[in-house]
């Protein structure tokens, strides 16, 4: 690993000195931006920049690729929903697979499932894994559950080596569809993901701002219809450093046993037994499960009219 | 009204040349920024600076002392919910007050609902007003409707000519505690818009963020519990524009007829009249009236806390 230095980073914009500004084709014309402490990390590894600073209010920050991934404040809301959404609509979770994810959030998040026994994780880029282990322990705490298997490498590729009907969950917890996480979103990856399924099981994958990218959800709804044949539901939530402050999730069902994502029936919060290792839970309860299908009517009329 | 000119604003931040950046001691350590093709109006009111910008990506954009109040394409969140929030709780609002809201949008909403007799509003910045008029006309076009009062001046002392129990509903858009609207977050106030309701009538005020200003929340939760006594609930929303990207709102109801916020009984989306002069509701429906009560597990134990 790099060490950090004091070389000019690429992402510490020159036209804001002393700050973070996260600037992107995804999102033109805005730019939000974290004052910097310190950059404790700059690196470039096979697949992407990655950079840790200490930021004055938001804790330790995690860029890639000069994108935001999360922040010590706030990154509870986003590990929490992208976990509980898919887990709690099913009974009895047995086996997970994480794709992406290499801070390790999901991992502690998916450990709080008493039920779970195996948790598969396929990150792509070994220096994510190890960056988060340095410097944000509390979300690497992940890899410490021994039900944890790590696969470094290509989360589409380990998936064709996957029995048909493994899982009973993927979360799959991309980054944005320029770079590494490109073929996450598109429909041969879904494929995969329904097959590496058991009947019933359940998908969520990080699906972006209703604010910002609904051409881009717009497709990855009509995908989503074709392929899974169980049920297909959009949820958003609010993470006040990702662009528009939202971030949405598909949640996918495979034909099987009807899922009621809307109604969690397996709620994590019941048991406090997990808190003791991992804290309680800052953000998911049932109530903010189910509200998180509900839909601004923008969002809700083209979302609908894929359905159709 | 001050004509748009080339002299430097003190809120075009020279760090970020050709944006808008938002900085205030009520977020520290962050900015959301917006690029600016072209500085329309800028003035000094008694109150505060006005600037209205022509933005890249979020249409027309209004600020006052240097915080952004509205942007053409995400005003519809914030405008739909302090509305409809309080007005579909209620049966046959009747008479309404608007505090603050000078731009007009809340009162463009308010004339969606055709129980409605009465529509005051007491905006205490004229500037505000017709700035709206001139750069907003899809906002202010709230002012055409011939039930609308305007009285320009201070809301804190108009409530205290308004007869006791006169209104259905008030609504308080006020801008941040910072500035002329300070007055509008204590206790005082709040005192002035029970008595200005009717038994069970209803109050809905801006209420911040519940990442950003719990402290600030907590104080407005305690004084709300010991004035009203009807019910009181904390609800939230997204809006892009607005520091970490959601705005929280209170509701309240005086003792009289009970008032249940989570289950709206009055739908303004089931009659489609107002359509046709104001555009479809882009944001609200009832199923985001009541998800919007459910609050984040941080928020949640704060705010229920106080109810104690």
């Amino acid at each position: 690993m790099e060490e950090a230095n004091n070389k000019e980073s690429p992402y510490i914009s020159s036209i804001l000195p002393g700050w973070f500004s996260e600037i992107s084709p995804l999102w033109p014309g805005e730019a939000h931006s974290l004052k910097v402490e310190k950059i404790l990390f700059q690196g470039k590894s096979d697949y992407q920049n990655v950079m840790v600073f200490q930021s004055s209010t938001y804790g330790k920050v995690l860029i890639l690729d000069g994108v935001i991934q999360l922040t010590e404040r706030d990154e509870c809301a986003y590990q929490e929903m992208i976990t509980h959404l898919p887990l709690c609509s099913i009974p009895n979770p047995k086996k997970v697979l994480v794709i992406g994810g290499g801070d390790g959030g999901v991992l502690r998040e998916v450990s709080r499932h008493s039920s779970v026994e195996q948790i598969d994780i396929c990150e792509i880029d070994k220096m994510v894994i190890d960056v988060s282990k340095q410097f944000f322990p509390n979300v690497a705490i992940g890899y410490e559950d021994p039900r944890v298997k790590l696969h470094v490498g290509d989360g589409v590729a380990f998936l064709k080596f996957v029995a048909e009907g493994t899982y009973d969950a993927v979360i799959v917890d991309s980054s944005d569809p320029i770079g590494p996480a490109q073929e996450l979103f598109e429909k041969p990856f879904f494929e995969s993901v329904a097959r590496a399924l058991r009947p019933g099981g359940v998908v969520c994958t990080q699906a972006e701002s209703i604010w910002l990218h609904m051409h881009i959800i717009e497709d990855i709804v009509a995908n989503c219809r074709q392929i899974f044949k169980g049920s297909v539901n959009y949820a958003w939530t609010t993470v006040p450093t990702y662009p528009s402050g939202v971030i949405g999730f598909m949640l996918c069902s495979t034909e099987g046993p009807a899922v009621d994502f809307k109604n969690p029936i397996n709620p994590v919060d019941a048991d406090d037994s997990h808190t003791k290792t991992r804290g309680p839970l800052k953000f998911y309860n049932s109530e903010i499960h189910s509200a998180s299908f509900c839909l601004p009517s923008f969002a809700k009329r083209v979302i609908e009219s894929k359905g159709k």
